[in-house]
């Protein structure tokens, strides 16, 4: 075990592929990887994490087994360099869309920033969560050349006026990195406090005094227009003008394009065999996916359903592994 | 949840008795403790850890989810580190024996330290893994009068001369702490190496240089003698005198007394159902112990099986508790 990865079948550009990088999907493509298979990991946000990055980064999570009143954003970020060195491939921003059988293996289609494409794989591991985590759409009234409800790569923003709009840890995040990056930012929100770490709330306040960026909360957005936006700051009339305008409300999970495979879906779970066998071979289920768990969420329990089928989608594509992975320590009783 | 522990019904002793404080006994403890319930920790041997630090705390785990090659004494403090302000007791160097019904809980007598004891417990949950680790036997000729296998309260060896023989890590960590509370120790074992972790080997290499400790390795015990012991080192006679001698040659699982317990073993395991139920009502088990997962031991499978069983303690002990704990995070979708 932990042996280098043996050469890919030239068709195939993964023996596991992981779907969701979430902490059971960071956790399978672990272990598969450190059985020695070829992992990639697909994830529809541009980070991984699932819930724990996108929905309550600066909150802190009490009962991951080790990581005592930890930050969800570290909670991931420990699971991430447990892949140093191991052949695992992440690839963000990469929604699954289609699942079709190829020889023993299965064949995912995608979309995703690279336009579509398609992953040859010996075995696929489901840990989408909730379903694919997708920007909540914004529903402003008005028109606006340039609208987004995600954030674009900072450098492309580099001296333009951006106009973020929203409270959550994401569009904390955002307004300090494009400042950072050469952005003239304004940050509002309908309330006065804003979401992220004590650190991140901290560098807000004095980017705020600093004027590096500006900060209009609590304020109203009523509408856009070509030029910028229209708000109501303590009651008065405000205009901004702003070169981009930014809507960060969050994230809504999304298992549509997953419920149509053939895995004999049970409402939004899908049923898991005992190793996280799901009705299709060489398919697996982990985490808040799989049914059994449906109501008796923990992180600890998503760990460890990944442990055991990354285990076994690994004997599932080269047989001549065990599924048991022994002892990580390989410890002697002395 | 998390709320400060409701006072015990006064004749119990805990609501939640572990027995067993390696990795999935300690987070069986976290749980119930962080849902509200008083809980008490009974192992056998002097420290929490299990396998884990009576094995191999050199050695380094990898699988651990979010703790990256980290030495297994660290997974075991980490753990600990998470009862941090929670109600829960540890009571090292105590061996379960008996179980009976106690209303609609449960006594348990144990042998100690402090002698024979009697917990009184709303419920049980089983963390033992192989069993009690017990020091194994020293088999050596002669006599002695103060020969052991244990490790006594290094000041009660202040300015004594004691012998310790072993090159398990126990030895190592043994001959630095009694050597620093001003014992005369000598070091011996029949190969030249010693275990430990990298900086308890540095200590000891420099323990030897500056005379702190005397190191005799490798070296073969002959006997002992009424003042002392007979080595020899590089093939000559060497009599190391002594008032005290250890003989430190790990630990030894043993099931003995819980397997009297009617829980219907199958062989070394118990039999559990899906929340860790065992055929008593109120006795849980989890980890290692656990008939179902006795062909794949994982550390991350046991912390999920404690997680899920201590949430059903919890409900079972006190009924007004729902299961399902909630998230830790207290997120909300935004």
């Amino acid at each position: 075990m932990n042996a280098p990865a043996p050469a890919l079948p030239a068709e195939r550009d993964a023996d596991v592929l992981v779907i969701g990088a979430g902490p059971a999907g960071l956790h399978a493509a672990f272990y598969a990887a450190w059985r020695g298979l070829n992992v990639t990991v697909l994830d529809a946000r541009h980070e991984p994490g699932g819930q724990l990055t996108a929905l309550y980064p600066d909150r802190r999570v009490y009962d991951v087994p080790g990581l005592p009143a930890t930050p969800a954003a570290d909670v991931i970020a420990a699971l991430v360099r447990q892949l140093d060195g191991l052949p695992v491939r992440l690839r963000p921003g990469t929604l699954a869309r289609t699942l079709e059988p190829d020889g023993d293996g299965w064949r995912v289609g995608t979309t995703g920033a690279d336009g579509p494409r398609t992953f040859r794989t010996g075995a696929v591991i489901l840990a989408a969560g909730l379903g694919a985590l997708l920007p909540r759409e914004a529903r402003v009234p008005g028109t606006h050349p340039d609208v987004r409800t995600d954030v674009p790569d900072p450098a492309r923003l580099a001296g333009r006026r951006v106009l973020i709009v929203g409270g959550v840890p994401q569009a904390t995040r955002a307004a300090l990195e494009l400042a950072q990056a050469g952005a003239q930012v304004t940050l509002t929100h309908r309330r006065a406090g804003f979401r992220g770490s004590p650190a991140e709330l901290d560098a807000l306040s004095e980017a705020g005094r600093s004027g590096q960026l500006t900060v209009l909360a609590p304020a109203v957005l009523l509408n856009v227009t070509p030029t910028g936006a229209a708000l109501t700051v303590d009651g008065q009339p405000r205009d901004v003008p702003a070169d981009t305008v930014l809507i960060l409300n969050g994230y809504l999970p999304d298992l549509n394009p997953l419920q149509s495979w053939p895995l004999q879906w049970q409402g939004e779970y899908v049923p898991d065999g005992p190793d996280g066998r799901t009705a299709l071979p060489g398919v697996f289920v982990v985490g808040d996916l799989a049914a059994s768990g449906q109501d008796f969420k923990l992180i600890s329990v998503g760990l460890a359903q990944a442990a055991v089928a990354a285990n076994h989608a690994a004997h599932h594509v080269r047989p001549e592994l065990r599924v048991r992975p022994g002892h990580s320590s390989e410890k002697r009783l002395s």
